[in-house]
């Protein structure tokens, strides 16, 4: 058996990754055989399995969890690897990862993957000392170049052109003494003289609208810089389907969508250049994630059938290419993974959300949802998965409300109603309009306080008993039927009263209909009733301003306790972290576009019901409200 | 056993590859199994050994010859694997290429092989019918295809990134309908329709002053058209070496010397379209030779080191290469190769040379010499074979020589002399200088009558006996030492006399003794007396031009019976058309470039010694000169 042994060791104050191969063939503890090769884990009682700081992060062969660790690890511990080293055991090869200090075990788990994850890049830096040529022996330098290489990794083979063309020069500038950054058999880089102790990688997630990308440091799988940008293709249509309908056009459209995110990914690889100062020559490796139509338009691939039925992708695998052939801006010969997609409309950017969550991982009743102009559903029983997308359309993100607004400056971000309309609005200006979260504070709100009743009617005055003054000053007709103003114009920024109209208010209905009767058919195929939903985690930008109560008061979710529900922000992004850090992590998003199961809504008959169903709001008791506004009783969903 | 039968029929006009793969335990001939699954081979006699007209092409594990067929077949189709059907019994898994006919059989020995070669292309078609998108699976267009695909072929997994981003619109432009071309694991081509029926291949050799392209049916191994253009990089520097300095002078030099050579390429491309009527983008195989530098140049290398003790180019190997990575204008993922190098100065120019006249197959003494500014020669010997290049300078170019020039029109291209000087012109019109084989004629015939010595000292009148009074004239004496006038100013279409001075003697004696003296040193190698070389072959363009008794007169060769000096005309480019259309020479070029043994000259005592012997000229005994003008009788070479 061997155990691989790796750990981080500070040298002239900066962090380099070690590696010891030891081999064993008897009983021994990992904490035993540490010691036996003076490799230092620390531990305080001597190894006598009290203390709880000999902790590792195992993977391979390994005994079972001994009651003691039991104890003195938590769940989430246990979930991701972590052994206490003076109690496991190996029972095969295994890699055992040491943390510096619990801070370093922790720090992924706060960054909310929810996952302790043993730091295993699948790019790797090796020193070489090439032979240098001599009159006798004709050889190329590519030639002695592999010869030195192989004696230290027998598996790496091709050198790519782009480096083969300077490496003469590179080689004679310091001696013959070369860096080789390598990925599979590949060589990625040559850099002249020692380099090993810098390694760095990229993680975007491509969103229709914003692109966010982060700096991490390989050796030690910290995150640098985080920067991030709206999507430069944004000019030529808001949302995915009007996205494609330009790519469709032709070859220069599409390339011309392919270019447009390309300089939003290089703007961002130089404002993390600033923000970090390491060059982006220095960044060998790169995960992407995105929605297919995304990832399609990134790689400069014909998305026209995505949006035709039946939805069908040009591919739905991980690919692999160079940052040189993508045009990114990075070291040239990087190596660069879009994570596979699932379906047309559940992309890699749901697969990277799934890994971070770790939900192939747990046995409960899991729905992850994330809401954009598709709302992509997955749910999760026993390791079975699936996954829909449902076309919410831009409501939630403000389009096509009469007064809706993206999240920025002078939105109305929450609503509460007490007696009048209060409101917090963002930047801290007179409002110019309502945002997703405030929409839906607004709906949940009235439908609350019965101003619009279960199915969406905005009611008259006359109809409501007991409301104050000011609330009835707020309903009033205009031509198109009836609306409540949310803002008067003399407190605005703007020259009129900001409403909210009977149409916005079917337009969400619309989109929360959608997104609920997804909910619906994912329930039916794991058998899950309402009730029975251990866990509903929000992902995404938008999971993280809505307020749980509202989502859940206008019937936007299935109706849980609210401490079932949380939020897990940008966990696309995550995923693709991990797997820039993790080639196991890289590995199980593989297993998991294939293991996820798809079900396409279009065309299906119980969707069609259950969406008709799910437009009309929940059903609420007005005796249950309270003088705080919010009604903390859990609101009856009529959809079910 | 298994044995596959390829053949070529035709269908609506058009010659179509078929293959067929049959199983046989027994000891069957390769005629009784064709028949047994109705495989035609023509055989007058019933397969009684009797007509010889069964001739296939075997590679693979076969019986041994047997008497009857060394009495039907030549030595040349016996070195080029071709059996007698009725005699020949496989032993192993083997495959059997079919002739058409006898004429096909011997296409490719008569276009200056001098070997038969099966085809056995490495690149294949293949016809597939892709299942169609369906709601209920969501499987990408690229999965699907792959899923058709490796029911036929197994062994193919990708798919480029510029065939899937037109993936989508090529599988439905003829209902799901496709050809793949492909090489090796990876798709190179997706066409709309069955396509199998065509499928071209190109093969370069880029010599440092002209470049030659072939194209090639791929189905049936036949030559559609060849066209020949100047280096472009020519603007840049006439010779390998100015080249390498200008290339050396930074990144953008090189680029631009790389995108002159392209250039070149691409006009070839665009006139082999115009000739034969082909559309470039079906071309999907392409197979390049040139000396090392070329290479480099080509592919964007830096060749700086070649140029510097102790001259080592940036690799050796063999470079596969897409088109489009390349910059060539074919099929854009067309599969490129760059056949191996020997060393800095013996490109794959020399491999192609040494694949096309067969001298690994050969038992004799043989010597490959291809001249130009460098003279690059192969000597071999019962398989052992030794390259060195060495350094002639241009003067056998026509450069640096008073009355030098190109060939091309107005040069004198041989010189004979009897009581004058008789010439003959390119083109037949006046003289406007002299080319090499002009330049070769006119010292062998100075050196015959005795007006230079072996020394090389031109003669002063008064030191000859018994010339004629024209020639005498000729003689004269300037301020820069003796002269010789080749062409009177008033039968010139110049101003002044064309004359050969002593400096242009004393720089022939130089180039003449670098390539002498790198035949010796290789003599030595393999410890091969003159008189013992079986074969002297000349490959290049110089080859076809020079009249080898001039050659041997002027003791450029070594000396030999003169039926033993054969041109081979541009054998490197035949050695890269064997390398396109059979896969076995192709992997034969690798083990070729690995197995010649290089000898580095520079440096070397004994070439220096052999260099300052071999500067002399042969001895002619001045009794045996006859009316014809030409000494019929050896010359002997004082440098060995």
């Amino acid at each position: 058996m061997q155990v691989r042994f790796v750990w981080q060791e500070q040298r002239n104050g900066r962090w380099q990754k070690k590696e010891r191969v030891v081999k064993t063939s008897g009983d021994k503890t990992i904490l035993g055989l540490a010691r036996e090769h003076g490799i230092e884990i620390d531990a305080t009682c001597g190894g006598r399995g009290r203390c709880g700081r000999c902790k590792v992060i195992v993977s391979g062969a390994i005994n079972e969890l001994a009651e003691g660790e039991t104890l003195r690890l938590t769940p989430e511990e246990i979930a991701g690897g972590v052994r206490l080293a003076c109690y496991a055991r190996p029972r095969g090869d295994i890699q055992v990862d040491i943390p510096t200090s619990n801070t370093e075990l922790m720090q992924i788990l706060t960054e909310g993957s929810g996952q302790l994850v043993g730091l295993q890049t699948d790019i790797d830096k090796t020193y070489v000392v090439v032979e240098k040529p001599q009159l006798e022996n004709p050889l190329g330098d590519r030639e002695r170049l592999l010869a030195a290489v192989r004696q230290k990794r027998k598996d790496i083979f091709a050198i790519p052109l782009t480096i083969m063309a300077e490496l003469p020069e590179t080689l004679r500038k310091k001696d013959h003494r070369i860096t080789i950054t390598h990925w599979q058999d590949r060589i990625l880089a040559v850099e002249s003289g020692d380099t090993t102790d810098s390694l760095f990688g990229l993680a975007f997630d491509i969103g229709t609208t914003t692109v966010v990308g982060s700096l991490v440091d390989l050796h030690i799988g910290k995150e640098l810089a985080v920067a991030a940008r709206l999507n430069g293709q944004a000019a030529y249509g808001a949302d995915v389907i009007s996205r494609v309908e330009y790519a469709s056009n032709g070859a220069s459209q599409r390339r011309r969508l392919q270019q447009a995110v390309l300089d939003t990914l290089n703007g961002i690889v130089t404002e993390l250049e600033e923000r970090s100062g390491i060059s982006a020559g220095k960044i060998g490796r790169c995960i992407i994630v995105g929605n297919t139509c995304m990832q399609h338009l990134a790689l400069g691939v014909s998305p026209t059938y995505i949006a035709r039925a039946p939805y069908t992708p040009a591919f739905s695998c991980q690919i692999d290419i160079t940052a040189r052939e993508l045009g990114l801006s990075i070291c040239p010969e990087a190596a660069v993974t879009f994570l596979p997609n699932i379906a047309g409309f559940v992309g890699a950017d749901t697969v990277g959300a799934v890994l971070a969550t770790g939900l192939a991982n747990s046995s409960g009743r899991v729905l992850i949802i994330d809401i954009g102009t598709n709302g992509e559903l997955v749910m999760s029983h026993q390791g079975r998965m699936v996954a829909c997308s449902t076309a919410a359309g831009p409501a939630f993100e403000g389009a096509e409300i009469t007064w809706g607004m993206r999240a920025g400056e002078g939105a109305i971000e929450s609503v509460e109603i007490d007696d009048d309309v209060e409101m917090r609005v963002i930047g801290g200006t007179r409002p110019r309009g309502i945002c997703g979260s405030g929409l839906i504070d607004l709906v949940a709100e009235l439908l609350r306080v019965g101003i619009i009743d279960e199915t969406g009617r905005l009611q008259n005055k006359d109809e409501l008993q007991g409301l104050s003054s000011e609330l009835s000053q707020r309903i009033r007709t205009s031509e198109l039927g009836n609306e409540f103003v949310v803002a008067w114009a003399d407190t605005t920024a703007e020259a009129n009263d900001i409403v909210l109209t009977q149409g916005d208010i079917r337009r969400l209905q619309l989109a929360k209909g959608a997104i609920r009767a997804g909910t619906i058919v994912l329930q039916r195929f794991l058998s899950i009733q309402d009730g029975d939903l251990d866990e509903i985690l929000l992902a995404g930008a938008f999971g993280n301003y809505i307020r749980k109560e509202s989502a859940m008061g206008m019937g936007l979710l299935p109706p849980v306790p609210l401490e079932r529900i949380r939020s897990v922000g940008n966990a696309a992004r995550v995923g693709a972290r991990l797997c820039l850090i993790s080639q196991a992590k890289l590995e199980e998003a593989a297993r998991l576009a294939r293991k996820i199961e798809y079900v396409e809504l279009s065309g299906r008959s119980d969707f069609q019901e259950a969406f008709m169903e799910a437009m009309l709001f929940p059903h609420v008791s007005h005796v249950s409200q309270d003088s705080t506004g919010i009604d903390k009783k859990l609101p009856r969903d009529r959809a079910i």
